[in-house]
């Protein structure tokens, strides 16, 4: 018997894993984490309309989500100033990511990003047989320029740019933004991930033109709405682009349960002051630790602060894995020079006050 | 401005759904259905543990589901008597259906199939390119004969076969399908869809040899569970072709809350007892209704009732459309002769007198 016949691509692929799960390394540790400020959850919670929600639709989780996403998807349109066509809801970003690598994406086709993005849309172009060409940030920025350059000079179907910026928390104003997308070439789409654009300062976020065909932007229910578990993310394009999503997209594959607590959440305005303002205290404490321990916190404009360790790569891997063995958990930047930080996420005053605790011992360690 | 450039095989796609939901026809109707009997879903509900389990998860939606589905995946293994790495938990079988098309299948590759079962794995299969090659059902009954040798014949990858059967019912006992595993051809991987094996007799799931390499076998807690609008899907087969569902998955797709829902629910046996024995009695209902009318209910190892309305699929699709009208949503198979049939979901008692009441009228009008 010979087995599944995989796929030559499949067959190819390494059985990596974007990211390892704080609960899988508290398995393999043999015990939990006291503060989990390594994933940018929001650990200040949903919503409590959403969590009313969300604990109402329970009830109802016998029926399939709406394949159209539609009450969402209104909502979003109507707060977005956009049409409800250039909207579409998925499975979380990272979702959405794949169902848009698969569209346009086939083996050998170029794609750009910056080296030390996001790489779970690596995970994604790679595993539809693309080719990745990645550029440098510019210091502790992502490159728009550089990323326009390489886009044209590879013919890339896509490029990609986060804004604010993971996992540096960096950004760039609206101004620098638009001049990229109305630089993009013929035949590329953008990519703008704004997951995190809720915690930016006003003036981060480009105007949304929806029906433009040269950017498709990310945004998602994770961050500042706290449901990272419940994987709600949504795409908002030019409507052709977004209607190519039904061609391959799972449409029964959005909980019902979330499609209710996003929708509660859309409307608990807030809330989402209260989370900004609480995330904005928890930077500052991050920002304070970090420098109390001779360390430079970088300027956010997001839910987690990264911290340049002041040396090397190697050395700030100990740190992380000092913080770890003391049960905090963190995670940090894969390429260097980026990779001499450690990226801590906003969280209460209880959770901090562990990191507070436990960072002087750790960096005693990593030096010693 | 020439916009996104798609792939060759996703321009080729349709922009078709499998199924249109019942929300969707709702918002097109503009009213609600009454009697929502369409789409096999469990209206007895989920499990009180499991609807208690989901309330408690909301408030942890903010944390990522763990991307190892670990307890669940645990619980699975033992209460089927395999080991974890035998187990591949996912987004509903629909999702994990895609995550192993796309595995196997590259453009032009075979797969077989019956003409007229599950439309979204065919939904699947021509988004990778695949060729599909369906045999007829014999009778009301899938034909294992038919698939092996056509298999055989185009050297297909994957060969499908549900059992019990949507949309007629149906079902084969072990060891027919035992023998069906027994000839699958070296280089094709049966698929063994058992997403409704809870309402089926004794005797009607092979024994679960999890490292034959020959099959993989999808189960769901989408019927009997309750929970099809939390989106939970398992797999199980070879550790080898469990572990490449890591090269292409989703890591953390999983809804968290969805994962706390379905591990509390495969606790609870009486509740599984409970719904088992409604369901019964709700086919033993449907069928006297449908009896009562002049039509044949088939037997039925399903939560629901093919019903034989006695003439052509121009027929049914017009008694379809009639009890549509009357605000009672069905569905039907979609090929000839199957389509001589419509297919009613088991309901709670004033979901079926609702049937009751308007089945006669949209006969009538379908006849007149």
């Amino acid at each position: 018997m010979t087995g599944p016949r995989y796929t030559d691509l499949v067959t190819g692929l390494p059985a990596s894993v974007p990211f390892v799960g704080p609960e899988t390394q508290e398995r393999a540790r043999g015990r939990p984490f006291r503060a989990r400020l390594g994933a940018n959850e929001s650990l200040f919670g949903p919503s409590p309309r959403a969590i009313a929600a969300m604990q109402d639709a329970a009830r109802e989780a016998w029926k399939y989500g709406d394949a159209q996403n539609h009450d969402l998807r209104v909502a979003l349109a109507e707060d977005l100033g956009v049409a409800p066509e250039n909207v579409m809801v998925g499975e979380g970003i990272d979702g959405l990511l794949g169902y848009l690598v698969r569209m346009l994406v086939a083996p050998g086709d170029a794609v750009v990003t910056s080296a030390g993005a996001y790489p779970t849309f690596n995970y994604h172009v790679e595993g539809y047989g693309g080719v990745l060409h990645k550029v440098p940030f510019a210091g502790d920025h992502e490159d728009p320029d550089a990323l326009i350059a390489k886009a044209r000079a590879v013919g890339a179907k896509l490029v990609y740019l986060s804004n604010p910026d993971n996992p540096m928390a960096s950004w760039h104003p609206a101004e620098r933004v638009q001049a990229m997308i109305d630089s993009v070439p013929d035949g590329t789409l953008m990519i703008l991930d704004e997951a995190y654009i809720e915690f930016a300062p006003a003036g981060t976020a480009p105007p949304i033109a929806a029906d433009d065909p040269r950017v498709i932007r990310f945004r998602t229910f994770s961050k500042a709405h706290g449901l990272a578990g419940a994987r709600v993310g949504y795409a908002i394009a030019a409507a052709p682009l977004i209607a190519a999503f039904d061609k391959v997209r799972n449409h029964f594959g959005m909980c019902r349960i979330s499609q209710a607590g996003a929708l509660a959440s859309l409307s608990d305005r807030a809330w989402l002051a209260e989370v900004r303002a609480r995330v904005s205290a928890a930077r500052d404490r991050i920002a304070e630790i970090a420098r109390g321990n001779g360390l430079t916190p970088l300027p956010s404009a997001t839910n987690f602060v990264t911290v340049d360790c002041g040396a090397d790569g190697d050395f700030a891997r100990r740190v992380l894995a000092e913080l770890a063995a003391r049960d905090v958990f963190v995670r940090m930047p894969g390429v260097a020079p980026l990779d001499r930080c450690i990226r801590i996420s906003a969280g209460p005053g209880d959770q901090l006050d562990v990191l507070a605790e436990e960072l002087p011992r750790a960096l005693e360690a990593a030096r010693g």
